[in-house]
């Protein structure tokens, strides 16, 4: 991806061999800089205070930091070590557990000598491997934005045609492309002329912050947002069609998606909206059916909901409380959105309904 | 009702008789304060600067404003200077603009040395009148709130009455009481346990800003929460009703309210939780029918969406931008939901079906 008309990753090995270097995200869209990482330490550093996010990107790192770890001490106890601590510094984040348990599988019977190499190109496959799968996705995603464009009306046809998507599943959140957002940058590519409703998505303000900041640098054109307004344009037909990104997908196709999604997803299936999730198919939790009533959902503080954090005229980063002191808030992170309401799946294998069959089917080719 | 134990209003004509007091609302909920109006220019800074906010209390608030014109110069002159004046602070309210004519209607036929009281008494009237108002829907949506908690299992009964609202239709819009937030004092006064969930509802915050406030200053439970949370909180049934206020009905029953209204409504429809609108009857326009084609939409400052106001931790109020600066916003103010999915519209003559026989057979009593 292009920031100022240069090429981009999230995360990349340095010439040197190692060390890394990371985009800061903690202060996008305000500020850009980018960070190095010299150890696995800092690599868990990293991740713990955001300066990392999304979870393609924290197991990429995850994986580099072990390399890390290896290339100042190859041994039994420092794998150990070094594992342990980055898988702490994101409990919960299953594709760090995910990559750090390939590398440590790929490294643990070797000699002492071959583990950082093989840890290496373990964590470079990891980080190829995601941006191919990012790339099919957007491929697939094209796909069903080019047959909605060449389906409209010729009158429809003169307007941009209108996508919108909720927080941010653009390449900030993986090492390049992105998920939700991949579709609509390979559609930006090939000429398709398009406009993004950028929902602002409270309370971190992922879509505000990190997906008008991808879009902005990708000149693709947008428009911000509040959460509240989607369903008026789409019962105006400002709304073609949404994608968004999944954190889980159940076997019958249920979305557990950032908070917020549900509301979105209802109003397009009221105004008859094609509804897509993009995802990788690794987010597919195989093992359950019913999202709604089996899948945890996480709840955050509610500081997040009681403040908002954003940049002051001086340039300063700041939070301001929008709350009585004495009010309380609750922050449930996610929602699940239940297949019926959604169009399809666009996965890096191709595009499937949202049911049982439907996945069953795509995975069986 | 009440702040800090003593009973205010948001508006009150002076023991001097020929000055207001007005809660300041700009610096709710950080700072609460109020402020003193002694000619018809302040009363119309005071609308205009949006010390004062909310349909009844600015009508009420340029009605008090032409009282102090008169006081000071009962001449034709001075009550077309003062209505022009007044009229133009905010010249989409509809409330203020009904306020006004009526006051000048009682006033300009009369001889100079009567004007000024009685534009008092109809100013005094105007105020008295809205109280009661917001008072009846209070009462009848009380009656909702205690049949729905009634109506609840043995084991749900256990739990408090879980209310939603949107936006703020509190005593702060009004003079006392509200519309939407009415029902909720009255069954808190008669012992009913209730929680409110408060729809945060950017981009200007009013639930996060002066519902929270207004609950926390009457000792009402609630919890604040982004407007993403709602359908979570219903699907998971914790929300047992409900109630936002309206901006304009039509007489089909179609609703104009908050941005973001529309999607709660979707969210309840879909789970069965029965979702009011509290409204006085002068909101309803019976010369429109289909809201959606028919309401045109305020399109406010997009600097609202790109933009948080709040507190900072040193206690000043500043704001935070949450976009890239190159990003644009796009701010529709108010949505429309459909009849279809209202349970009903509680105003001050009764509860009726949000649907044009439902309406009629109300008014026709």
């Amino acid at each position: 991806m292009k920031i100022n008309g240069k090429s981009w990753r999230t995360i990349w090995l340095r010439e040197d061999g190692c060390s890394l270097g990371v985009i800061d995200q903690r202060k996008l869209p305000h500020d850009f800089c980018f960070s190095i990482i010299n150890s696995f330490e800092e690599a868990a550093e990293s991740i713990r205070c955001m300066m990392v996010r999304g979870a393609p990107l924290i197991g990429v790192t995850g994986a580099y930091g072990l390399m890390l770890a290896l290339q100042k001490d190859p041994s039994d106890e420092s794998l150990d070590n070094a594992y342990k601590i980055l898988i702490s510094a994101r409990p919960t984040a299953v594709n760090l557990s995910w990559a750090l348990k390939r590398v440590r599988k790929q490294v643990e019977k070797l000699p002492l000598e071959k583990r950082a190499e093989t840890a290496k190109s373990e964590a470079k496959s990891i980080a190829e491997e995601d941006v191919l799968m990012c790339e099919q996705i957007g491929n697939h995603g094209f796909s069903i934005l080019q047959q909605i464009a060449q389906n409209r009306s010729d009158k429809e046809r003169l307007k941009p045609l209108n996508v919108l998507t909720h927080c941010n599943a653009g390449w900030l959140a993986a090492v390049d492309w992105g998920t939700a957002l991949a579709p609509i940058y390979k559609a930006h590519h090939a000429g398709i002329k398009l406009h993004v409703w950028v929902d602002e998505t409270r309370p971190r303000n992922q879509g505000a912050n990190l997906t008008a900041y991808e879009l902005a640098c990708e000149g693709v054109p947008h428009t911000v947002v509040v959460d509240n307004a989607g369903g008026h344009l789409m019962q105006h037909g400002f709304v073609d069609v949404v994608i968004v990104g999944s954190d889980r997908t159940t076997r019958k196709g249920d979305l557990c998606n950032k908070i917020g999604t549900y509301l979105k997803a209802l109003a397009a299936y009221e105004n008859s909206i094609p509804f897509y999730a993009a995802l990788p198919t690794s987010t597919i939790d195989w093992s359950i059916a019913d999202g709604l009533n089996e899948i945890p959902i996480e709840i955050r503080s509610e500081s997040e909901v009681l403040q908002v954090e954003g940049q002051l005229k001086d340039g300063q980063i700041a939070s301001v409380r929008l709350c009585p002191l004495s009010s309380k808030g609750f922050n449930p992170a996610f929602d699940v959105t239940p297949g019926k309401l959604i169009t399809g799946l666009i996965t890096e294998k191709g595009v499937s309904r949202a049911t049982e069959s439907g996945l069953k089917e795509l995975y069986r080719k």
